[in-house]
């Protein structure tokens, strides 16, 4: 009844969802765990019921005391494990990205297709906002008419020093990227980018960045991408119809009137702003595996198209130019 | 490690608790039910892993199988229920009301007071709501400076037929009553009610109400409740204080502009409205439980003073005068 | 065509009203000034074209050169030049209060339903504002169904010295009283006032206080006043119908998100929130006699009204008591 | 002392300014009228005072009795009637276009810098709407940084037939094109255009559109123009600079909730939401003449400016293509 799960992966991000399973959520356990560093897996599993600790993920996931597997480790690792799951049959999320290259995006899909069935959901967690679930309510619902632009804003106040100007694209816009495919139901064709006057607190940094789309209906999305913005986590969103505009709204609890000012906080950061967005997230997911419905979110074809997306947003920024984006032909297991 | 819960009383509420224990929170399981309607029992355990049915409340809270209680049956039974987990030492989540009379929530008092420690928790959950949690941080950083005045509005679309005029204030502004105590961290010492001209939904119903509350300060704090408002369930508050102004924000995610207006959804149900506060405070509860930390959440003295402020606005409702709120001294046991 | 102004009290109020006519709107020229100081009256008229300054007031409404007199003098004068206009028959637009006592103002109802027509012009300036006149064609309309409570907020960020408690009243809530009868449609019919503990910022003054007040069909309405809340001038007001409820929205213009807040401006005075609705008021004013159509605005009758309602609260403060309002029967000439 | 104004073209747009000058602003008259259409003309003037109707606007010009000319007839005409003021020495208020090339708008330049002094004032009304003079506060202020990005919309319900896609840029989105070189205080040096799939509403017209702008700094701005949308008029701004971000604010009066939502009325067309605007526009205008001081509102210069930039938008559009902007050197009589 309880889904046992493994974590490969123990870092921030990997304790966090570890944290959630253990106290947060309703249905699991985390009963393995394996990370690079030995002593960090050593050291969380302590502070578990009953967790073994694992040398490799690859152990982790033959575990017959894992039934599913959560992949929070560096990037480059999740191809292999992502493909190990499926061999081994047993559900994987995979925090984004899928894998670093559309051609390991693809040989997992290869995987996947000929398993047969859906084992693999990829991290992209703003489809379990509120916010934009009620958005997509109102585009689902025809009231705005046909969608026709999109205007993302995607604001952080500040980022690491490791932080590379296409990461901005890579690991900042690509929750925009998704999050758009899947309110409009439709992928991306084309990508350009535009590079205002840097903000001074960036450093070299080529921040911030306009990031302009094409669906295949001929949608137009704009993505503000601002990662040293100083003020706050800050996402908008508005997506413009033929009928009417919906706006993702102010969500703060409290107005304070003081000192001449009316106002409110903005999110420091991405944790406060869709923390409840990651528990719905976890919550459906260890549903959809105990139900037996088997996993529904974010597929491996998001994963993939998300990573072309990318790829020529990234190659759009080089050049200075309009990149298509050619998909392969999505296959019938990830057509709704 | 798991906190084996029972609930008595398999009601609609009841059946909410059950479902939010077993598919939402972490670190609980409810193990046995009672319900003075048998059927209803046994077919709620039936959905349950393994849940024992009781003929009575007092058999559940006896059983071995049971860590803690959830009393939620019909009001004039919490009282028995409620010393019965006393003496047997068990936690007990209690709804509102803690008891029907002051009289019987003092005896609970003196119960928990001779037991030494904190055993009963009461389900004012708007104590657990991010809004009211965030107007609280206002209050006690001291921006506003000291509150001065209270405006509260409780709003429901509708009530059932057997709604009648006092649960304006025994059922409805109970909820106002408590979470304006707690913001403002002391007691009320007289009220008065006002009552205007009838809403024509509400038929012979005196509705809306405007009651009026004064704390040991000289706070004065306004409810309005309006149960037949039609548009939605909509809860306002905004405290006054010295320096500056509090209001509990607009909490809608998504504002849409179409046929020439912009707007959004207000919540239909209180369900809606405090969905997320009902999580916390139960996950809260759970976890102080399970940590050996202990409840802390609203307590019996909370019970019992809401209680007492409500027979007074009731008093007053009757009488059309000012009427004066005297409290037994409050024992140490729940001063923080 | 041009309709000639002679302005009667020249201090700060009587100058702005000055400035107004001569610079801002369409169809006026002050053509005459008096004041108690004849070395101000003189200073001001030397920056208009071509101005008279006349001893006394009564003196400047005789002036053949003037067609319509405003009276911004000392309030205990009012009484004598707006009889003085009346008897003139020179249309007048008197600041609040009309007179100081309601037999005053009885005394000037009585000459102007005596002279047959409307004459007299009272400055309660709400209902000039574009957001009461919203809020007004939103009750009109029958959107929200018959009107029950009503919630009216004055905030003042500090009073002279001077201001006296009976001031929050006769000075700051007249406005909410004019406001809210002309709202609803109806007069008020009894008062209450509650004292809740003093903002240390107003020294000995009881501030602020919670006045309740019932209409003639039994809506209730609770207005607040806080003269001394230092964060700006911000005026609340909602009203509560049946089936649903409209409420003056934020007008800041712009909101901007710096230092982990959003947040815009509070005004800073009344000035600031009300600049259009006075202006409109006195083009209004010139329009309907430069028209013919005659004086439509707060009337003598309004004046008296609310001269009642702020005597009753007055009586109120210092009794303690619920004080009935009984008003004479209304003329006619009053009657739209 | 009273400004005596001449007004050539008396269709929709000039009426609206003859109201304006006689009905609702101080300090001017209308004294004389011209248009193609004799007959309306002489209509127009019969409603006025003293107004002569002269038959060509070059003989208005030439008026004894017209001191400063309002030019609202049809665009082509207007180069003809600036000029033309300029040889009179007469300040000439011209709607926009400026004139129909840049070339035309260059010797307007030419002609006013040779008679040394500033009589042109164009109709960009924007710059004296309250919320964007609040938002070029913030900006001047440094709250918020330098500015980086720019984001502009620009929605209509509807356009008339005649409309030409054109006509988006170079009657619609001149406006942002004006407003966001007065916020930025400097000029656009390239365009691009993104053609979204077509609003269904919108019959053949290419509607909406996303205009891609560069400042000389590099400061990037979007502008959509959605002219179809049918669900009312919506003017949207946000400046994002290096520190935080400025917004034009919802301008709406009152909040209404009935039925379920919450919400409150878009404005019908752009009187309604620049009306106030079009107010302080021409009041002060009439001040600036009459105190000696001089035009200093939106200048020969700026109609040149945007009349540029609007002809690289268009070749953007038609090319596909990003276009430069290459300004000739701005005169020393337009730079601040």
């Amino acid at each position: 009844m309880t889904l046992r799960v493994g974590v490969i992966g123990t870092g921030m991000i990997g304790q966090d969802h570890i944290r959630r399973i253990t106290h947060v959520l309703s249905g699991a356990e985390v009963t393995a765990v394996a990370d690079a560093d030995a002593a960090t897996a050593k050291e969380v599993a302590s502070q578990l019921r009953t967790a073994s600790v694992h040398a490799t993920g690859n152990q982790l996931i033959a575990d017959d005391n894992v039934d599913a597997v959560i992949v929070s480790s560096w990037g480059p690792t999740h191809e292999e494990y992502v493909l190990d799951c499926i061999a081994a049959g047993k559900p994987v999320f995979c925090e984004k990205p899928l894998a670093t290259t559309q051609e390991a995006c693809q040989r997992i899909i290869d995987a996947e297709v000929a398993a047969g069935r859906r084992l693999v959901q990829v991290g992209f967690m703003r489809r379990y906002d509120a916010a934009y679930r009620a958005m997509k309510q109102v585009i689902d619902s025809g009231e705005i008419g046909a969608p026709l632009l999109y205007h993302s804003r995607h604001r952080n106040p500040s980022v690491p020093e490791a932080y590379t100007r296409e990461m901005a694209i890579t690991d900042t816009a690509v929750h925009d990227f998704d999050v758009v495919r899947w309110l409009l139901d439709e992928e991306f064709v084309s990508a350009s980018v535009l590079v205002p006057r840097p903000n001074r607190h960036g450093g070299d940094l080529q921040d911030p960045l306009l990031m302009l789309l094409e669906t295949e209906s001929g949608v137009v999305v704009d993505v503000e991408t601002s990662v040293n913005i100083r003020y706050g986590y800050d996402i908008g969103g508005e997506v413009v119809g033929e009928d009417g505009v919906a706006t993702l709204a102010e969500r703060n609890p409290v107005v304070v009137r003081t000192a001449g000012r009316f106002g409110g906080d903005v999110p420091a950061d991405w944790k406060v702003r869709f923390i409840t967005a990651y528990d719905t997230e976890f919550q459906e997911w260890i549903d959809a595996i105990t139900s037996g419905e088997g996993v529904s979110g974010p597929s491996s074809w998001d994963g993939y198209a998300v990573a072309a997306v990318s790829d020529a947003v990234v190659e759009a920024l080089h050049t200075g130019s309009r990149v298509g984006i050619d998909l392969a032909e999505k296959p019938a297991l990830y057509v709704k």
